[in-house]
């Protein structure tokens, strides 16, 4: 089997590689599991490489994995695993992830759950899509507070101006493909959130929580890893 | 010049047809300014085929018809013109025009227009995009006491579902080609306004402020209009 | 389980909320069931917060809503269920849904079912396209006197400015995505919807037999729910 | 210059090549007239080539072909020239183009003029789109009487299925780009009268008047000229 | 059960309705046999109300068929079946269906099976794609013998241009959804046919061999059928 | 005028609303200056409500805008105006704007000049595209160093995923719109940015050079203003 | 059954004829190979025609081919078989095939195949994505040596513009299906290869790594059987 | 100014850089020209940085190079311009570019002059196209014998698979954007080319007759200047 892990990805960008399992074989991502234990355990230390993640992974994909690092952590919703499987200590900036629906929840998992193994401290919002404008109106304070704030909608995406229209932080949109017809998958909330009239949103690809979750990671290190940038 | 003007329709339908100028020449507008001209004057009264427009009228189009039709009204902003120049008697429900951005007032102008010389009430309200939330939410007592309300949004096109979620009244609503990039001329503010997470909401074309007025004239006139219907 | 209902919405609006089945768990569907009974009970009213409406129901989440609320209505062509299951007696204008195909059925009913459960009169006419004109032109009297006339169609969507040339009242306009090939899953009769020659049509989403119906019943509503508008 | 005309087409196909004029310089197009009259001459009879015909001919376009070929035929609207002037006996079917709007007047006249220099009797009908229904139905003589019908419209094309839907003769369909937002530039009615629920239609390429004519005239031609298929 | 089959449409148009399976039930299809089985039989002659065809029929709609119409023929590749099981005596022009490789062949068979039960002679050439440009040059006889030509083709399509620039007769394009990536299930083939840089061709939609059949019996009945037309 | 400017939004956002001119008359840009200057004055402080920037400026428009406010300071590459002309000192971190051609640079100026007018400081890399790699490698100290990278490319935007994969800080990708055919304004780009197969990426609308910088701005003062956020 | 293989290919172009089993029943593809294998017979020698290559075949293709040619070679990754099962002696230049994940591989796969089994020398090169550039950098030897280079990638395809800035060889540039929401089944990566700004790069369609192979086969070619070409 | 030319690209990848002059201003032009000539004459041999070419260039750019460089070679009509201005010793194997019509001159142009001055040895062939297919037939010879072949169309595009179905040398695409309607601006052409039924074509963007004459500059050295690649 002819991979090529990226196991320098931790030392030069801070954050390990994941692996997106979707269009692999679930042999395949066993091998990968099998790689990055088997290094992990020549540096003598479960961390020393970063966490690693599977990204997509359905049942099956899941059960190879676990055969090689049988206490890597599994939330099927979020279709993930992470090994290792405790956290990081949190460090940087807070992480606040809001949803538009129930409909949205996985993606919304993936990101909050990249994000906390990342090694941020990440607070969720169910449910407040503005159809019934009440509902995140009521949540101003969580929002004033947060240092960046991962947007989770599918549909209009309406969600993401309105909340970004609120408050100081920088937002992650995270369109889905919920919906039918002329949400075409996820593509009207993608153009719905790059056409956002309030500015400071960055857009991610179409139910891509891991991405939504990685960058928000990055950006609530600012100023907390990058040092003295500020000074 | 081989016109074939819907006469019939004022009494078919209860609107007088409207000339759509955009792709046409100056003398053919001004020959079905003529054509119109001469049939109210056989039958002897300007308003008994109802109130003819003229739609996306550049200023030649206008001198044309205004050659023909010395008295019609024009108004340049909302690119149109109407015959008889006095609007009928309002009759029927109030009608609401909101209009997101400034760039958007030609489209809500143009459905303003539509519905006031199809005989309503027309109220308007500017500049409420959703990017700075207070400025709609300052308004919901003119919002609640519509019949029906016209939304004129271009970008994300957001202020849709947001007024859509807060009202009794259908919404009808009306995407312009406002912005750039993934706006697409105002696709992306097309399926956003069809793909609206509050249901209450019937979209026109893009720029279509003179669909808008006509559908919202006719929504406003349910009830009172068409007799006893809810007796 | 981190359900966040619009409890509000029939007090706001005055229609209830409605759950979308197709991309929630049947467990997400029981549990908003559950809760939407507590609190109907909690009120000791069933019909206090409105009818609950679910939509894109299909047969597993329907066992899943009927274990909570074993007398909800449920009809499997329209994908819905409806509770309580008796729709309110019936107030404000009349609503004739208008069916292209056989085809086309199933939205036409979820149209139909949507508009009778928020309080309105409805009729239907079906398999009346275009290919044979003489079918529509026969039913002109149920056209002419409707109120509000939802048309669903597929393919080329033809049959809504044929109608709409006829009437009076508004059109909702509901494409399908019947067809194959060219007709792009209902993208070529929403478009041909939005491009309607003539005006007085709303669109809604491909296949949005609930968002047809939903706003049907509201334009129906208008003038006798909003009182004195007319006067 | 480097022109490689098909003078064989006519002999091959029965009818002559066409000069696209609208991508080509005038100088390109005076080039082509010129090699066309050289070798008619050397033939000794204009018409044995065939007629030639220039489309999509812009006034710098006509100058440039009328300097070589003065007498020959030059419409404006139809941004046509043909060579030699006079339309060939008329043999075969007849040709019927019936237009939905007068803004679609160029491309039906480029339909007519096409079918009429390639030989065939040519007939038409103006403005009777679909949004006033009675007008198509008013001359339904005409359209049971021809042997071949161009159907031209722009906006949702609804005249396609209308008329198909009526007549024994096969139809050609031809969109225009008339109209704006969510008709593309004719892409809209291509596609639905690609969609057509009434069968029996075959669509050419938007605004292709001059493709919809020389179709029709080869369709008109079926039995005429290719003798005995029929005993 | 709704049905309102088009029982006049073989007086009016010469050809009887066809039923579309393909987003219907077994059950429908069913009953719309039993009532054209009653209709005919009341009127005593099974042919009086021309041939009625199923398309798109799986096994499970043929079955369904079968049990109301037990003689009809049904060709499984072509996914059709035809009541009365026998075509009428051949009349008017020849038919040919042209097929680009084996892959279209269904597309093709019920182009072919459609013209025949329509009442023309029909003939098939296949496999015979530009990428091996011999095999159609092979056959010239029959392209130039033939009244009217059905290519059908996926993938680039160009076979429509290199037959259509041969030949004298019409050409009846089908585009096919055979190919994957860049063919975009037919587009490309679609548009490229539209696009044909020889006149002569109309289109029809991706995979519509009953259109196309269907377009080309009425094409191959001009002159023929029209009685005097060429006098 | 009907304005309704969002004075509120620096107070609730931090940062000023700016002013899109394209889609707006030179008219109502200075009626947007001089309600600004206005207020500002009442309060007695330029500088009380933020910098108020004006984007997609052409020559009218900047000239009436400095009609109104002669020292505010204008970029005529970058299409913007800025008042007060001078930008705040400095604080938070260090955005890199990184442009792969020369053709991108009034793009890359717009991102600039928006950070640095919302109070960050600000470099920039020029003309560093991947078809000669080595320019962007020897840059590695600048973008390492950098607390937020905005990568501006046109055409197929490869510098995207190549300099997110390079570093740990965040990156926010712009589109433009250079290039042409297959790169579709600019969608090409944006597209390819979005599936970056390097995580860490937030893309903003094609050419969209002042939202980009508005959200480096905002990520950069991350941990700077949000106070003890990292405690 | 109808086939008309093109047994000529081979001495037209020095390449067999591959059947694309993807929209064919396993009947028709065992049928070619019987055609096949009994032309060879007849010929007297097994690869007088050259290689016969089936392409797209799943395991039900696969047997139905071996039924009939029993010693074919069959590659389940690459989805191929391949008649005879030896590839030829190597002649020409040296192909590359590159690959940017694990999940690519089956079209890097069949592009090798394809090359070597029409007769060139193959090297490959996995998992060498941009998102850890290192892993490219470090081939550069094997790149600069290579006489073309076909890169295989999915996602946003920015291996390809990173790779032809690298090296003097023609690329070949095959886009795949790998990645979800914006990648659109690799349509992203299709127009992010075509707008490639670095020159040299050819582009197939997706997923066609038989088309890729092909293509660099003969241009591995040029020159060496092209015979005198360059002197 | 700040450019930063890639002026290492000749000896790392055979062939200099080119300026893309169509998004540059001439200013911007110029620069470059005087930035080269200065780095040549330092140098002190003009050919040392190989030919610098200059695409998409109009009149004011062109005027804005000749500035600089008064010696260079400027083809209006391939709207390019290069200096030196003598095209090098041809070298490797022999480029044909063969062109359906003549509105696609001015690509084919460019695509000749590029691999001329990339020096290759280059034939062209002009108006070929497949609506009279002798045409191209009658030039089998030269199609034979070429090393490769540019096949540069519009509209449809089918004489790519028609040329490539035909030789043993690999074919290099180049959709023009000429056509209008449902060739939507080159983009049916690409399709169809990237569709191709006949292996053996590589494609370019749209209008990119630069990059195919690079590329064929490229694949016709294989072999030639690869050295021993074949032995």
């Amino acid at each position: 089997m002819e991979l090529n892990l990226d196991f320098d990805r931790h030392a030069r960008r801070g954050y390990a590689e994941a692996v997106y399992c979707e269009s692999k074989t679930p042999e395949q991502c066993q091998h990968a599991a099998r790689q990055w234990a088997e290094r992990a355990r020549r540096v003598g230390d479960d961390s020393a490489l970063g966490t690693l993640l599977f990204t997509r992974a359905d049942d099956t994909h899941a059960r190879a994995v676990l055969a090689e690092l049988p206490d890597a952590l599994h939330d099927p919703v979020a279709r993930m695993l992470a090994w290792p499987p405790t956290p990081p200590e949190p460090t940087g900036g807070r992480v606040l992830v809001v949803c538009a629906g129930t409909s949205d929840l996985p993606v919304a998992r993936e990101a909050a759950m990249t994000a906390r193994h990342l090694g941020r401290r990440v607070e969720t919002l169910n449910d407040v899509g503005v159809a019934g404008l009440h509902r995140i109106l009521a949540r101003r304070e969580a929002l004033e507070t947060a240092d960046v704030i991962v947007v989770v909608a599918g549909m209009e995406g309406a969600l993401v101006p309105v909340v970004a229209g609120l408050v100081k932080a920088p937002v992650v949109a995270v369109p889905t493909s919920v919906g039918y017809g002329a949400t075409f998958g996820g593509v009207t909330a993608l153009l719905s959130m790059l056409s956002s009239c309030a500015p400071g949103v960055g857009v991610v690809n179409i139910d891509n929580g891991y991405g939504a979750g990685h960058l928000a990671a990055q950006i609530a290190a600012v100023g907390a890893l990058s040092g003295g940038a500020n000074d």
